[in-house]
């Protein structure tokens, strides 16, 4: 039985006030809130049994090493992922898609090979590929959504060619919540040779993924989106992409052994991990899965499906507010304007005022305001912890901006 | 007055026990514990005043941003840097070094151009270089230390050549406690037009840094290290050196705006920082640095001299201890072998079941490790909250160490 009430009791911030209001958190799609248990963990880690990993023979390194490395099987279970030395844990999304685009795409890259964006994507999936683009003469293809924001599939397919080299795609727009269908794109690719990169950092939170029904070559979360800890993250890297991949950055335990001319690399997927990891927030993050696995990956989509359902009904009965995204499926996320002069800015600040907390601006993905030919929207964003008590409260607060400012 | 006693109370860890027996931490110099106001500030900024940073205008937002920038200010006033705009936040030294290796110094390194290192340096200085040697045929000049471990300054200086870059160097040694005269290498290398990178790693948590002083252009540290949480961290940059850098990872908010064609980046120092930073574990390392501002830097160096010289009397009185570095002013770290056959990993486990955590293997520094002419040593590295009782505790076992082993 899902008991949001429950669930809500569990994340100490839900009971702050905001401008003497009880918050009401609608910007769960920038980052979602911590239930007390990750935050214990944190905690547990420090106070307890804190030291660095990997290369520590005492009592407290071996916890330390225990704790941190039982992530990776975590993380690989959570994606269904074939094995865990598949995972390369990092600090999120950004990093992911930047050790790709170093580690796997410079290297191959020539002059004129292509890649395929949608115009969805956020700028994390979006200016590693433009670096591509202005150091070695990468050509990005860009796939544009429907008005109803779906993104046809077929589009991306046809628009694979003998010099594409890599899709790269999220799996959830996080301004339209588009739910895009990955798997007939990664099979097309695969087909053809071509490497697909998914961009999960929406979608691990609000559905249950399985890379391996994928068949995509990498999929990036972040931790801070799976109610972890800021700082934490992974990336699935298929076993045969991840042979071709050379090291991101250099540093200790990726490494076997240094000399003055050379070095051996460590085996993957320590090969690409450098330095001291985020051991902590890492931690943390194992515990925010635990808790999300406990709770139910269907029985948290079926929650969110709700409130989905409930936001567009209410928001249709205001025929002043344009929802940007209306693909069937879409996730919990909405994006909108109002009409007449509110800035997105003026309405999260008279919002704020309310205690509801909501993100204004362009949201990381300039191409896709320029597609939607909007300067910038005003974003409500739903997590396992929201109810429909907090989206009667976004519509009173876009009544009053109404009144306001129409 | 500096009480080790009442600074031990503020580390929970401090009074674990380890195999039944009170817990001996000598292993900070791969990092260090975390005082309670480290601990307490992470909790309150998930539990009270979480939110992502930099893009929100609701009030959780600009909480969480106000307390996560303020932290770059922490950083440029405890380096002495003339501005916070220097200062670009990491996830510590790996990245920070990382960062110049592929921003710097990949897009102007030309094959035959040279670097100098010291043969003290961590892998984390090294494996970054190997890259640039491997991948664009830079060529790497090693710098060896005297018999005592100290290295002279002139020899460094003598090494730059007309091809010479880049002299990057520990301002102290991890596994000797070297303190290496960076300023006279900085003064020599501005002279000649090449850049310097400092890792600070160890010194910064060990001794005042004051970086307009050094003379630098990159001078790196590593926030867990320093008593924060692990991922945190930052790199001072000078201006002229932080112009001529382009963008190392690509994402959120390093961008002003991104279009289907090209980007406009943003101003430095944001235009280095990628996505969603460690929000909460920058916030931490604020906590830290504040702590160890308020104690002061100066009592801690001389506490840990004491901690030093004692050490020195003790081990001098055990002629089948071979330390390794003698440096006058050299830091409080100690890496020995025994006579006989005890291999440091033994060494190292027989000191755990008396509560006390060394460190035994390579300690990151392969070269060195060659250089020296051996295989691995143990390390016992001093922090703040240790004592004579510690030193004593570490005689006692390596004392029961050569009883079991010689």
């Amino acid at each position: 039985m899902f008991d949001v009430d429950a669930i809500r009791a569990e994340f100490p911030i839900m009971s702050r006030q905001i401008n003497g209001k009880p918050l009401v958190y609608l910007d769960s799609g920038a980052s979602a809130q911590k239930p007390q248990v990750v935050i214990d963990t944190i905690t547990r880690a420090y106070a307890e049994d804190y030291a660095n990993v990997h290369r520590g023979l005492h009592t407290l390194s071996t916890i330390s090493t225990e704790n941190y490395e039982s992530v990776r099987g975590k993380l690989a279970r959570f994606l269904n992922a074939a094995s865990e030395d598949s995972i390369v844990m990092n600090t999120g999304t950004t990093e992911g898609i930047n050790m790709i685009a170093y580690a796997w795409a410079m290297p191959r890259f020539e002059p004129g090979d292509e890649m395929i964006l949608s115009v969805m994507e956020h700028h994390a999936n979006i200016v590693p590929w433009h670096f591509l683009r202005e150091r070695q003469g990468a050509v990005i293809k860009w796939i544009e959504p429907a008005a109803d924001g779906s993104l046809d599939p077929q589009a991306v397919i046809d628009a694979m060619g003998p010099k594409t080299r890599l899709v790269a795609m999220t799996h959830m727009s996080n301004v339209l919540g588009t739910v895009v269908d990955v798997k007939a794109i990664c099979r097309a690719a695969r087909e053809r040779g071509i490497a697909s990169l998914i961009d999960g950092s929406q979608a691990a939170v609000h559905m249950p993924v399985d890379v391996s029904d994928i068949g995509c070559d990498f999929y990036a979360v972040t931790g801070h989106k799976l109610y972890g800890p800021s700082g934490s993250g992974g990336i699935y890297v298929h076993p045969d992409r991840m042979a071709e991949m050379r090291p991101f950055m250099g540093g200790g335990d990726m490494i076997r052994e240094v000399r003055r001319d050379g070095i051996d690399y460590n085996d993957a997927p320590m090969k690409f991990e450098a330095g001291t990891p985020g051991i902590v927030q890492q931690i943390g993050l194992g515990a925010a899965l635990d808790w999300m696995t406990n709770l139910g990956l269907d029985a948290i989509a079926a929650h969110e499906a709700d409130l989905r359902d409930y936001t567009q009904s209410r928001l249709a009965g205001l025929n002043w507010v344009n929802v940007q995204g209306t693909a069937p499926g879409k996730g919990a996320i909405f994006s909108f304007t109002l009409d007449g002069a509110a800035h997105p800015h003026d309405i999260s600040t008279v919002l704020d005022k309310r205690g509801i907390a909501v993100r204004a601006g362009q949201h990381c993905c300039g191409p896709l305001m320029d597609h939607l030919g909007v300067a910038a929207t005003t974003r409500a964003s739903f997590a396992v912890y929201n109810t429909r008590a907090d989206v009667d409260a976004l519509v009173d607060g876009l009544e009053l901006c109404h009144d306001l400012f129409a």
